[in-house]
Formats: C-alpha cells, structure tokens, sequence
C-alpha cells in the first residue's frame, strides 16, 4: 500500500508568504501522518483571480526558485513525492503549471493545456502531454484542474503507464448546486475508473476578491472508489486528507478485459477533429 | 423539456417471449406517463447469458423481424422515440446492438464495438462509431454498455453533435461493492458532464444462469446530475423510471468555456496508440 495525502489549503492572491506557509504546514502534517506522496492545489504561490499579467509576474517562481529548493530539501530528507501546481515562469513565459519532485529532485514540469474561464489573459498554454514520471513512490501523472475534464488527456497519462494521477485544482464555486458528491469529484472517480489509475486532486479553499471554491479535495482507488473527501464546510486554512492505497500494476479488471488493451484505436482517428 | 425514459426490464435466455412481454410492458408504461424518448436494456430480445453461438442465433432478430416492426408501428402511433438493445443478425453476422426507431421507422442500427467478457464467442464486434441521428425527439447517440467505458467513444457521439446519449445495457454484478452511486453509473454521470448530453443508460433486472445485474438504471441532466436512478432491491419485472430532462442546444459551460471549443485536438494524437 502507499500513503498518500491530498494538502487542501487556503490560498489568496493579497497573501503569497501566506500560501507558502500553508503549504509547507499542509507538506509537514502529511509527512507526519506517513503520507508518502503528497499532492497540494493550483497556482499554490500565487492564488487565482488575477487581475493583471504583472500580477502573475510577481507571484511566480522559477525552477531554479526558492520554493522548489525548499520543496527538494524537504523531499529528499523525508523520502516523499510532492506534486504542486505554481504560478510558473520560464524563459519569461508564464505558465499554469504543475511540478513533481521526489528525493532525487525535480523530475519535470508540465503546463495547463486546457485553460479555463480568463487563464487565457495571464498564461501560455502548454503543448506537452500530461507528465508522467517514474518516481521513488510509483509512476504518476499530472495535469491541471480543467485537464481533467477532457477525458482525452487523462487517456494520454494511462496509455503512458500512470498508476496515480495527481490534480492540483481549483476548483471555483460557480453557485453549481451539489447534492451527494460534487461533479467536480464524480469525473475524478470516472477518470480513475476507465483508467485503472488511483487518483488524488487537491483542491483549495479561501475567499478571494469575492470568489470561492468547493473546496472538494478527494482520493479514489484505482476502482474509482472515494477513499476520502474534503469537509466543504471546514474553515481551516490547511486540511489534509491522507489514505492508503494499493497503486495498480496492471490495467487488467477482469480475467478477461482490460481497459487499456479492450480499446480500439483504428476506430478513434474521428477524436482528432474538431 | 423533454421526457425520457428508462425500462428496467427482468430478462431470461430461457423465455425469449417473456423477454419481448417485459420490453412490451415497459413500453406501454413509458408512453403511459407521457415518455417521449424511451431506452431498452442490451440484449432485450435474447437475455445475456449464452453458451453456444445456436442460443444466440435463435433467439436474434432482424432488421425485417417481428420485434422491429412491432416497435416500428408503437412509435408511429405514439410519436415515440425508441432505442433498444438486441441481438441482430444481419448478413448472417450476429451482432450485440442498438436500434433507433421513431415515428418514421428504424434510423439506424449500431453494433456494440467493445465486447466485453465472452462476448467475442457470440457476437462480431462493431466496426462503426456510435450510431447518431436526428430523431422526432432530438439528435440521439447510441452505443452499448461496456462501450461507455471508453470515454474516446463517448466523445465521438458529443462530436457528432448528440444531445442525448442512449445506453442500453447489461451491467454484470460482479461482486462489487457498492457504497452509493454504483460505478456504472458514476461513469455515465461523467459521460454526461464532460460531454454535455444528457444520459439515459437502461440496465436489466432477472437472474440468468447464476448471474445476477447490479440493476441501476440511470437518466442525468447534460450537467451529469442523476434525475433517477432505479431501486436496486426492487422484483418487479418491469421497473420504468421517468424524467424530464433539457436537451442541450450547445456545448458551452460558462460564458468563456466550451467542452468541445476547448478541446485541444492537435495534442491528442497519442491516443490513437495501443
């Protein structure tokens, strides 16, 4: 089994240290609970509503920055797996982008291809698949909040051998009513599901400049089952929500299917068009 | 608004006859309650449970067959729209497929593309995307239980411009354990959502040679909220569940977002591999 933890925290765009701060207190307490893979939300240094281009700037680090150091030291020490989203600048480009780093140190970083609501003004949308990476705790993926509503994209990370897909989200609150689990989850447990993969979004809470979130954090089996799911009610700036998991070694679901070889891809080139 | 249904039906290999008098019953309820678009369980003529190619060959319909031209006369007269799941045989090929006929006639056919379990022995898998046609009642796509499994085929009907997905169906218990919505029917809420159509999945109900069918018939809105789901525990023989449901006249979630606008096609190219 594998420990893993999904840090739902508090963000605002008026309190950088603020963001660090809890996701540094979200990182310790999962490491305190045994969590091996640790997943934390969106845009964790910077929050979301944006208003200017300069204010992403200011907000965003860089890979060779001090929250990534900070966040190779802690993997190495504690041996964990730490999957983030940042604001992220590289080469003066701005991206909504989610970094994975284990003991061994930064192992890559991806950026948001499906931009959502005005992410257009403020990021450069990315061009590369999902990552997917071998790490010390397990293959995994990740991608970014509205990613994984394009069940193309969560395809790409099995079909790549993810066993774990880690979503940093934020999830916004757009008056959506919810009874029973939030859509916002339900597509998280259809995605693990058709794909054989555990998965674990992290999600934020926190007003800001007069937005909220569902603050809806959950971890599913490779079933899709949900191991657990945030307290929507909570107002604690830092939740942690950890379970143990067994990370798939196949795609198999029955003796006889298996949802990676049961496809017919000569039948699909029709997803290709527009 | 639209009003659909779904009828959850008792089937057996042992009583073709009863089979079509459960199908028969199920209809007339429907229209009864004033359904307009009407969804029938996978394999509604036959039952599921076959041990040689002859069981399935006797117990097939078609496309000229009595049950065609029975349904072909009730949605003539009632101006209904009905999809249906029946063992086919055309060209002397048996077939795990869906029909779609209203007041017109039969608009198409489609066969079931992803066997699942032994289904390879009976049927010839289907070779075409799912079946999409403008009916009486709204642009209708079909496929056939396991198929929504793979969300690239879900996808193909959205593209296609479908406001409704019809899914007649046959979902095995399998032992699994079920703590609120069951799976099967969380995936086709996803189905819905990500796709914005709406979704009737109609599941059976009956023992059959020591299986059994986790009975969980569904219809959600386009959003992917479920507006009724069947009493699992119940034994009646015909179960019909009712709603009314908005057909989706775009794809569009927010002002700013689109589940088809926003698709990145260009990057997707990767899922056409095994």
């Amino acid at each position: 089994m594998t420990r893993v933890a999904a840090c739902q925290i508090s963000l605002s765009i008026e309190n950088p240290a603020g963001n660090i701060s809890h996701a540094n207190q979200g990182i310790a307490e999962a490491i305190s609970h045994g969590a091996q893979i640790i997943v934390l939300p969106e845009l964790t240094n910077s929050g979301y509503v944006f208003t200017s281009v300069s204010e992403v700037q200011d907000r965003s680090t860089t890979l060779d920055g001090e929250i990534i150091s900070q966040w190779k030291e802690i993997a190495h020490k504690n041996d964990v797996v730490i999957v983030a989203g940042l604001a992220l600048s590289v080469e003066s480009r701005l991206y909504n982008a989610s970094v994975i780093i284990d003991k061994s140190g930064l192992l890559g970083w991806y950026a948001k291809a499906h931009l959502f609501g005005e992410e257009h003004q403020f990021f450069k949308s990315g061009e590369k698949p999902p990552l997917v990476v071998n790490t010390a705790h397990g293959r995994i993926a990740t991608m970014v909040c509205y990613d994984v509503e394009f069940p193309e994209w969560v395809r790409l990370a099995m079909l790549d051998r993810a066993a774990l897909l880690a979503v940093p989200t934020n999830w916004p609150n757009l008056g959506q009513l919810i009874h029973g689990t939030p859509m916002e989850a339900v597509r998280v447990q259809a995605a693990a599901s058709v794909n054989k993969m555990v998965a674990v979004a992290a999600d934020r809470s926190g007003p800001e400049r007069g937005h909220s979130w569902i603050s809806s954090s959950v971890i599913t089996d490779f079933e899709g089952n949900i191991k657990i799911i945030a307290n929507r009610e909570s107002e604690d700036d830092v939740q942690v929500l950890v379970a143990d998991v067994e990370l798939p070694t196949d795609t198999s679901i029955t003796p006889k299917n298996d949802v990676r070889k049961d496809r017919q891809p000569d039948l699909y080139s029709g997803i290709l068009k527009y």
